[in-house]
C-alpha cells in the first residue's frame, strides 16, 4: 500500500549504502575518531561557512536533544520551548529525566514568538521569588517545526537577539532541517543559522541516513568534555564510522540539499493535487509535511487505500491528518495518490 | 598497519550490508515495529530455546546497560558488579547518571564469586542500618568479562541461585557474547543463559553488526512500558529496521555463531603464535581477547609494526597489552603478526 | 511594622516550645524511631479515623512533595497538577530534578476540574503514540490551593473517582491544611480526606510548628522502604524527636484545629475590614490567605505602613496583593491594620 | 538505661532553647533572610578568620553533602572519598541519586592518604580512555572521620595541595567538627580549615543543635544561585530563623567550642575508665567516639546494662562497639558506666 506516514519509512540514500560497502573492511578507530568523521565535520563547517564550528555526531533526535540540553544547562535551569515542541510532547520526558524542566511558551503553528519570549524572560528576572523558580537557561526551537512551518530570517534574528540579550543559548532542533532549508519559501540558510544559533543539529535520520544527527556548536562553545557526556548518556556510538561515513556522503556534492529539495518538490506536487481536488489544509506548510483536514467519512475511505498519520481531532466530524514526503518519495507515488483522491 | 586494537574496527559482515541494500526501499513502520524486528526476535527466541523471551533492540552497550539497569531497579536500589565491571569503570558513570549506585565486589579475572556475593547480601540484610544504605537490587556480570574470561555453567548456576534466593535479577552483559559461546572451553550455551539469567543482551556491535544489542528478558519479565523507558533514555531508534535487519541476518543460518567461532579460532592461532615465540600471558583467556605481558622495550618495538591496546602497567618494566580478534580478522593477518614477533 | 506577608513569620506555638524543653534531656533513638513520633502518629490516625494510615514526618513542603511524588511514580510517569500548582511554579523544579515531568491542567482559582482531568487521561490513553509521551502517574492537588480556595467534598470525590478509575494515586498537598479544614465554608474533614486521597500531608510549618509535615498514606500504601527514599532525598531528620514532639503536641487536645480556627477567624475579620473600607478582592478565599486588588497608588501608600506580599500585576494600574494570617496573628494586629486602611 | 549509642540522642543546648523562646513571636522573613541568620554568619566568619566566607544553613548532614557535592560537580564528574566515607556507605546513595559517582580510595582509619589521592588523579589524567570514565571533580573527607580519627594539619595540607594542583575543590564534612577541633590531640583550627578547604560544614545536629549544618564556602566560591539549588533539593527551610538562631547562639561566647570540649573530656574519662578496666580499643580515637573491642560474651552482658552501638564484627568471637559522648553527656553518666564495667 502507498504510504506517506512519515519521513523515515525507508532505509538510506543509495550513495550512503554504496559508501558503507566500499569502506567496510577498512580498520578504523572507534567512537568518532576516524577520518570519515573528520572529513564530514570539515564539509559541514564549509557548508555552514563556520570554520569555528565544533561538530559531534549522535544517533537520534531525542538522544541529541537530551544530551545537548542537559550538557548546556546548569542544574537549576530549564529550557524554554513551544508548548507543542517535540521535547515537551513526544520524547517521553527525556529532558525531565535528566533533571530539567521544560518551560513552555504558546506555540503559533509550532513557533514561539520573540515578544512572548521577551515578556517571559523579563517577568522571570523581575520576580523577587525567582530563587524558588526554574531559571530559564536555554531556548529550544524546531525548524521546520512539528507542524512543518518555518521561521523567517527576521523571526530568527528576533529570537536570537533576545536570547543573547538575556545571555542564554539558542538551540535549534533540525531533525528535518534539509526540508526547511530547501523550501521555496525560506530566506534562511545554513550560514545564517550558524550565525544566529549557539547550537543546532542537522538531522540525518529523516533526511537520507539510516540514523545520525550532526550537532553543530557554532562558536567554539561545545561544553567541556562533551564526549564524556555523550558517553554518560549512552549515546556514543562505538562504530562512529557509521555516522561519519553517512554525513560525509550527505555533504559531498550537495547530496543533503539535493535530496531535501526533492522531498519538498514532492510535497508541493502533493499539495497541488490535494488543493485541486478541493481538500482544505490545517495550515500552510512550506516543507515536506502537509496537514490536511478530512471529514471522518472521507478519512475512513482514504485509509483503505493509503497510509498516513492521524494528527489530531479538529472537531466531532473532522480530523487533521499528516502526509509526509521524504528523500525517498517517488514521483509516481504522488501521482498514484492524487489519482486516488 | 596491522591492527588488533579491538573488535569493532571494521564495519559489518557483508551479508548484513547485502540485506540492508535488498530491503532499503521497502517502506516500514518505525521504532522497531517492522516485520524484520519481529522475525529477528522469533529467531533469537528459537536460538535461546526460550519461547517466552521478550526481546528489544538497542544501539550500543552503555546505553543498553543504563536502560536495563535503571528500568529494573527501584529508586533506592543499586546494582552489584565486579570492581572491574564495565559499568563501574568505562561507561562514564552512566548508571550513576540514572541515579543508582554500583555496589562493587572483588573481581577475579573479571568475574564475581558466588560466595562473596552471598556474603555481601547476607551482611546487607543483617545490617540494622540498612535503610541508610543502598539496597542491592540486581547483579550485573559480563560474559565474556572485560578480561576475556568465562563463567563456567556451574559458576553461573551458583550466582543465579543466590540471586533468586535473594529475589534480585541476574543481568548478563553479553557485548561479546558470541565470542564466549563459541569458545572451545565453555559449557555455557544460549539456552543455558536463558534459564539462568533474568535478562541478558546479545552483543551485535562487536560481533558483526554496524551497531545493535538484543536485550532478552527471559521469562516475560520485561518492565512495564519498557519501550517508553527506552525512548526516555534517548535509545529508541527511529529506523528500528536497521537493528531488526541486522539481527535477522545474524540469526539466519547461524551466522552469529559462525563468525564468532571464526574470531575465536583466529585468537587461538594468535595465542599459539605468541606462546611459541616465548611470550607470556597475563591470564588465560579462552575468547577473542588475549592479554600479553611485554617488557617495555619490546612494547615500543612492536608498536612500530602493529597496533594493539595498552591495558595496564604490570610493574616498572612490564606492561599488559591486549590483542583482539573479531569476525573480520583474516588468517593472513595473524600469520603476518606472528612473523613480526 | 505590622506584617501579614505570610503564615510562617513567627516561631512555634508556645505549647510546642514548652514540650521541647520538657523532653529535651531525654535520650531518644534517632530518625523518627522515638516514642513521641509513635504517639504523634497514633493521634493523627485517630484524627483521620484511619487506623491503617502509615505516617512519616518530613521537614518542609518542597521536600515532602519531591519525596512523595518520586517515590510513587514509575520512571516513565509524570504528575498531573494545576498550572498554578506549587510544584509547577515555586519549587525550583524539585520534581523535575527527580526525573519526572509535571503535566499541567488549567487552574481554576488554583483548582483542577474533574472533567478536564478525565479528558486529559482519556486523550492520553487513546493516543497511539503514548509510549513517546510522559505517562500520567499521579494527581497532585493543593488544599487550600495557592489562592486560598478549597475543594468541596463533591469536587474532591469527583477527582478521586477519576483517579481511581485510571488507577493513579491522588496526592493532596496540605501545607495549609488546618486553615482549610477550619474554614467556615468547607464540608471537607480529615476523615473525608483520608478516604478520598491515597496520600496527603498535614502541614506543620505554616500551622504552628517550627518545621515539619506529616505524610499520611491512607491505606497501607506507603512505598516499600519509604524511609530509605526519605534518607536518599536527604530528608531524614537525625533528631526525629523534633518532628514527633511537635506533631504530638499539635494533635493533643485539638491544638492543630484550635490554632487553625483562630487564623481563619483573623482572616474573616481582616476580610470584613477590607470590605467595609470598600476594597475589592481578587477572588473569594475562605481561608487564611486574602487576595486584594489595590490601585498602584494605594499600594505604595499602604506599603509604608504594613508589610504584605505582592502577588501579581492585574493590569497597568492595579496589583493583586496577599495578606496572610496565621496561628500567631493577634486580634489587635487586625484592628491596627483596619485602622490604617 | 544509660545510653552512649550516639551523639544526637538529646535535644538541644538549653541556651538554644532559651533563645528560641525569646525570639519566638518576632515576625521575620523566611528562607534564611532574617537578621539572626546574618548575625550567625558574621560570627562564623569571625571564628573562621575568613571575612570572604559565604555561609548557608541546611538541616542535616546527608542533605548538605548531596546539595554541596551536586552543586559543585559538573555532570561528568564524581567525588573522591574514602571507601568508609559516610557518603559512600550510610547515605542511601544520596550522591548517586543526584547523578554522580563516588570514586573510592582506601580508608586508613577513615582517612584518605595524600599519596594515594595523587596516584589516583595521576592515573586518571594519564589514561587515554578517560572520556569513558568518571572525572574526579572533588575530594570529600570527613573530620573527625566516621572512626573518630583526625587529620593532622600536615596531612590536610598535603591533601589540599594535591586538590589545588589538580584544580578540584576539597570538601570537608564536619558533622562532628566541634569534637575534632576541641580534641587535645589536634593542631587543626577553624581558620586553618578555612584556608585549606574550599568548602566545609560545621555540624550543628550532633553538637548541641536540634538540627542544622552551616556550610562555609571559603573564598567567595559559592556556586551561582546556590539558594535555588538548595530549594531544588528540598533543603531550604521556610523558617530559616530556626537555623539562624541556633547557630547565632552556638557562636556566641564560644558556646560551640565549650560544649564540644566538654564532650571530648567526657570521652577521655570514658577512655581512661575502659583502659583501666583492661579493655582494648579498636583504634585510638582522640574525639567523642570510642571504639572498643568486646568479646561476644562480655558484649551480651554489657548490653543488658547500657546502650551502645554495634559497629562491626571483628572476628568470630569479638565485636567492635562504639560509645559516643556528646555536649549533653553528664559526668555522672560516665562514672556510672565505669562502675558497670
Amino acid at each position: 500500500m502507498l504510504s506517506f506516514t512519515c519521513d523515515y519509512t525507508r532505509g538510506a540514500h543509495e550513495k550512503i549504502l554504496k559508501r558503507l560497502i566500499e569502506t567496510n573492511m577498512e580498520q578504523l578507530p572507534g567512537y568518532g575518531n576516524d577520518h570519515y568523521c573528520e572529513s564530514a565535520k570539515e564539509k559541514i563547517r564549509r557548508a555552514c561557512e563556520c570554520p569555528d564550528a565544533e561538530i559531534y555526531f549522535l544517533t537520534g533526535g531525542t538522544q541529541t536533544n537530551a544530551t545537548v540540553i542537559d550538557s548546556m544547562l546548569k542544574k537549576f535551569e530549564g529550557v524554554i520551548a513551544a508548548k507543542t515542541g517535540h521535547i515537551n510532547v513526544h520524547e517521553s520526558g527525556a529532558v525531565e529525566y535528566t533533571g530539567h524542566k521544560v518551560l513552555t511558551l504558546p506555540g503559533h503553528e509550532g513557533k514561539i514568538r520573540a515578544d512572548e519570549l521577551e515578556a517571559f524572560l523579563k517577568t522571570f528576572w523581575s520576580d523577587e521569588n525567582r530563587e524558588h523558580m526554574v531559571f530559564p537557561g536555554m531556548v529550544y526551537i524546531s525548524h521546520p517545526t512539528e507542524y512543518g512551518t518555518l521561521y523567517t530570517k527576521t523571526e530568527l534574528e528576533a529570537v536570537s537577539s533576545i536570547c543573547h540579550q538575556y545571555k542564554i543559548p539558542l538551540y535549534l532542533d533540525g531533525a528535518r532541517l534539509g526540508y526547511g532549508l530547501m523550501s521555496s519559501c525560506t530566506d534562511v540558510t545554513l550560514p545564517i543559522l550558524s550565525k544566529l544559533c549557539d547550537v543546532f543539529y542537522i538531522g540525518g535520520t529523516k533526511v537520507g541516513a539510516l540514523c545520525g544527527e550532526a550537532v553543530v556548536f557554532t562558536h567554539k562553545n561545545a561544553p567541556l568534555h562533551f564526549t564524556a557526556m555523550i558517553k554518560q548518556q549512552g549515546a556514543l556510538m562505538a562504530k562512529g564510522r557509521l555516522l561519519g561515513i553517512q554525513f560525509d556522503t550527505l555533504f559531498t556534492d550537495d547530496l543533503y540539499f539535493t535530496i531535501s529539495r526533492h522531498a519538498v518538490k514532492m510535497a508541493e506536487l502533493l499539495k497541488k493535487g490535494f488543493t485541486e481536488k478541493g481538500y482544505s489544509f490545517f495550515l500552510d506548510s512550506p516543507t515536506n509535511q502537509q496537514f490536511i483536514v478530512l471529514d471522518n467519512k472521507k478519512l475512513e475511505e482514504l485509509q483503505k487505500k493509503v497510509a498516513f498519520e492521524i494528527w489530531e481531532k479538529l472537531d466531532k466530524e473532522h480530523t487533521v491528518v499528516r502526509f509526509a514526503t521524504s528523500w525517498g518519495t517517488k514521483q509516481e507515488e504522488i501521482a498514484e495518490l492524487i489519482a486516488l483522491l
